[in-house]
């Protein structure tokens, strides 16, 4: 084979909001598959918020991104050629493919995927890294309980609606933080989460505390800024605030905004903790596969927002901090 | 006993630094201790940077001191008259007193202490909820092992001086941060500090890097702003920050500065956890033991700096903040 593939590379490191000239696309040569390797065709890539992050230079959980290198990604695919023994054409697979079309990858970082279980998008959302950081976050880092108030920020997107129902399962009385009122009523009304406070129209602090008369127990975090300050004045003795994420915070041309509100954590006996969803990668078997059961019994629900055509990238990626996505945000790499 | 007693009581809540308007003193009638109740003769007292809180409004982990009332503060003294069956008159005790010179307080609140094994002030500092406070928070809290790089902020200070030699005796490596080099050179020179920072002539941040090359496992934060923000930066994979206290915030008169580094806590599955020593009241015994036996063998030194003079309580209580003293900081009652 002597393809070509439509590629995205990172030109410059964004300051702010990435723009357009951020960006290189480009058709380029594939190569061939090398010992241990597949050609994977890009069929669905999952748009993070930590791909901004991923951006920028220095020290993080992974290393950022070089200029001129193809973004970084996840996605799933479908395997073109294969050199390593446990990839046949034809299987569907999930890893890190990059935004591009086509694209090389060594076989054993690639999971095998069943299209008849699911549809492909849910393994990018609920069955995939999302889905895994809502379980192992609410329940190995936050520890919630049956009886706990659980409060998730971003409720409306991939990590934060996975949160919340898996809250709701484990017992737990659960208030979402979403932007707009139409992802307010899904929460509520679809997804069975007990409140949903409207960042956007609400006073965030005054709504929490009508919907958490007893204080927070959880505070699962996926924005920082404002909204944690929010929640870290209302925690209850002993609470947990998870840290996921920030994405108030990482288009900020000023420094990051720190809780100012962190003393409650002493007066409250509580603690903050960061969590990245590598870590539970020994794990990930057990949860998803718990997952998908909870999905085929209908307690736990899965919602994708499908984008069409990889030229796209640059403007879909910013959907994702204009808020304008409800559930996971997902490229489908061919136009519709 | 128709005696009068020295008072001061809480006149205004402070903005900023307290003022002396904000206090009132007065000799008052002492009044009859009641059933259970012991007349206490104030002999020293604790000056904690606690205390600025207590004057302040709003839900904390104790109520505020109203105003008008006697200023909250614990203390050593003896028994005068006793209606409590477990003291009797020329016991020692310690407890809280208030800061005024003969004190009726419950007898079940009031812990017996021994003369002859420590230096009364001792019972304030290394052997008081001080340094109680450095035993649970680097241990319990913090999880200071063998090994482990253990910085401390406030190092100079009641409880600072406790954590870092405790962490010594726990054969970590142990960096202090203080402010002047009189301080620095007690920390490594007489009290066993691998290192010491000293704040008002370094670049913490640059400092603690070429002391810390691992990064910081513990850090044991005193102090809170910019001093937190350079330690989170410094964070190894899976630290803990105790969060003790914020005392460069306590006096603000605009809101405490939030870490604005806290995202160290995602990138290094970090966590900060706020303490508050009162948890662990059913353990004050067994931890005061095994600190005395560290004292008796030489492992652990405790050092106060004595003021004289109920009178001076005001100023004396603003050496605190303004870096003044070194060790425990206690006011004795009688003037020398």
């Amino acid at each position: 084979m002597n393809a070509t593939s439509h590629v995205f590379r990172l030109a410059a490191r964004p300051v702010g909001m990435p723009k357009l000239s951020d960006w290189t696309f480009a058709e380029e040569p594939v190569g061939e598959a090398g010992e241990g390797q597949v050609l994977v065709e890009v069929l669905y890539l999952s748009l993070d918020p930590a791909m901004r992050g991923w951006m920028n230079e220095g020290k993080s959980y992974v290393p950022p991104v070089g200029i001129g290198e193809v973004m970084r990604a996840g996605g799933v695919g479908r395997v073109l050629e294969s050199r390593y023994p446990g990839l046949a054409v034809g299987d569907h697979v999930t890893g890190f493919v990059g935004v591009q079309e086509l694209a090389i990858v060594d076989g054993k970082r690639l999971t095998k995927v069943d299209p008849r279980l699911a549809p492909l998008p849910v393994y990018l959302g609920t069955l995939g890294m999302p889905g895994l950081t809502a379980y192992f976050g609410l329940l190995d880092v936050g520890k919630a309980a049956a009886g706990n108030t659980v409060v998730v920020s971003g409720a409306a997107g991939a990590v934060g609606m996975v949160v919340g129902q898996i809250a709701k399962i484990k017992g737990c009385r659960v208030v979402g933080i979403a932007g707009g009122r139409e992802k307010c009523a899904w929460l509520t009304g679809e997804l069975g989460f007990d409140a949903a406070v409207d960042y956007k129209s609400e006073d965030v602090k005054k709504a929490l505390r009508a919907h958490c008369p007893q204080g927070i127990d959880v505070y699962f975090d996926n924005v920082g800024g404002e909204i944690l300050d929010a929640a870290l004045a209302l925690l209850a003795r002993g609470a947990r605030v998870v840290v996921c994420g920030a994405i108030s915070q990482y288009n900020n041309t000023t420094p990051v905004r720190g809780p100012s509100n962190y003393l409650s954590l002493l007066v409250n006996r509580a603690s903050m903790t960061g969590m990245v969803v590598f870590d539970w990668a020994d794990r990930y078997g057990e949860a998803t596969r718990e997952m998908a059961g909870w999905m085929a019994a209908g307690k736990l629900r899965s919602r994708e927002q499908i984008v069409h055509g990889l030229e796209t990238f640059p403007d879909s990626l910013l959907m994702l901090f204009n808020g304008e996505n409800t559930g996971k945000l997902v490229l489908a790499v061919k136009e519709s």
